[in-house]
C-alpha cells in the first residue's frame, strides 16, 4: 500500500519477497505465537522468560513480547481503559503476527482477559496463534501475590483488577492448558518445548 | 509493567532475558532499522525488496516493513490524515526497535516526508535507528509515476501529495544517501551491502 494512497507502490519489477518457506528452511521451524494468557501470578513472566531461553537454546528464533517492552514504545499513548487496553492487545496481536511472518516464534505473555481480543487475533491469524491458558486458581495467584497487587486490589486502591473486579475469562478451547498452579516451572516449561516440537518445528 | 498497574510482575526468581549479545554472537550480525526514507518512486521498494533477498541469502536475520504489512494490520485504524500519518509512522518505528531489539535486521521502506517523525525515532532508539536517504530528483521520480501517482497529483484529484502538494523534508544529516535517479538498482542495493557490512556485521 503506498503511503499517499490505497495501492502499492511498484518500481521497475518488484521480486518477490524472502517467504515462509525459506525463513522456515533456514530457522528449521515455522514462526508462530505462543500466546500466554492468564491471571496475573499465574506465572505468564517467569514461563515467557523460561521458554525464550530454553528456545534459543535449542537454536530457535524466538522473542518475548509483554508489558516491558510494548507498554513504554508501540503502546506508549495508551492507558488503561478497557478500550485502551483492547487496542493494546489488538497491536500486539499484529506485531505478534509481523514476527511470525519473519520466521520468528514469538512468546506474548498478557494477562489479555477477554475472549474477544484474544478471539479477534485468533480470527485474523488463524496460522501463527496459539492459545495457551495458563490456569492457575486465583487462590493460589493471590497467594503468591509477589507485587502484593491482590492485596491492593481486595483493599480497593487498586481499581477492576483481573480476577477481583474485573473479569477473566478463560479460553474455551485453548491449544494447550498449563496447570501452573499444581506443576513446577520446569514441568511447565517442558509441556511448552514438547508443543513447540510437535506444532512449530520442521 | 504489569498490565494492571505499571510495575513489573515477577513471579519466584526471574532470569534475564536473552540479551542482544547473544543474539549477534548467534546471527553474526547486530540488530538495526535500516530506515528507508524518499520521494514516491525514489526506489524504496524496490530496494527494500532487493536488499531484503540479498541478506538473508548472506545468512542474515531481514525483515521487511512497509505499508503493506503495516496499514492492513497494525495500522488499521489510522487514516491518512497528517495525525494518523505521523503515528503511523511513529508505530513502525516502534515495531522495528522490538525487531533490532530481536537481533533482526529490520529495512523499514516508507515516504516518511518529515523529519520530526523520523528524528523521533532516531532519538528513542539511537543504537538502532540507520537513516538512509534515497535522493532522487522529483523530475525522475515523475517521469516513473509507476502507479500514476503523480499525474493525479498534478491534476488536483491527489490531495496533499508529498513533493507536489505536501512537503518532503530531506534528511541533514543521513547515515547514507544513496542517489536512486543516477544510479542502478544494483549499484543501489550494493551501496546498502556494503553500509550492513560496515555497520551492522560483527
Amino acid at each position: 500500500m503506498n503511503e499517499n494512497q490505497p495501492t502499492r507502490e511498484k518500481l521497475f519489477s518488484v521480486s518477490h519477497r524472502v517467504d515462509a518457506a525459506q525463513r522456515t528452511r533456514r530457522n528449521r521451524h515455522r514462526g508462530g505465537i505462543l500466546w500466554l494468557t492468564g491471571l496475573s501470578a499465574s506465572g505468564k513472566s517467569t514461563l515467557a522468560v523460561e521458554l525464550e531461553l530454553a528456545l534459543f537454546g535449542m537454536g530457535c528464533q524466538v522473542f518475548m513480547l509483554d508489558g516491558d517492552n510494548v507498554r513504554h514504545g508501540l503502546s506508549a499513548d495508551l492507558g488503561f481503559s478497557p478500550a485502551d487496553r483492547a487496542e493494546n492487545i489488538r497491536r500486539v496481536g499484529e506485531v505478534a503476527a509481523l514476527f511470525a511472518e519473519a520466521g520468528t516464534i514469538v512468546i506474548a505473555a498478557f494477562i489479555s482477559p477477554y475472549r474477544t481480543d484474544r478471539d479477534r487475533i485468533r480470527a485474523r491469524h488463524p496460522d501463527y496463534f496459539h492459545e495457551i491458558y495458563l490456569d492457575a486458581p486465583i487462590e493460589v495467584c493471590e497467594r503468591r501475590d509477589p507485587k502484593g497487587l491482590y492485596r491492593q486490589a481486595r483493599a480497593g486502591s487498586l481499581k477492576e483488577f483481573t480476577g477481583v473486579s474485573a473479569p477473566y475469562e478463560p479460553p474455551f478451547s485453548p491449544h494447550l492448558t498449563i496447570h501452573t498452579g499444581a506443576q513446577t516451572v520446569d514441568q511447565s516449561v517442558k509441556s511448552l518445548i514438547d508443543y513447540v516440537e510437535r506444532r512449530l518445528r520442521t
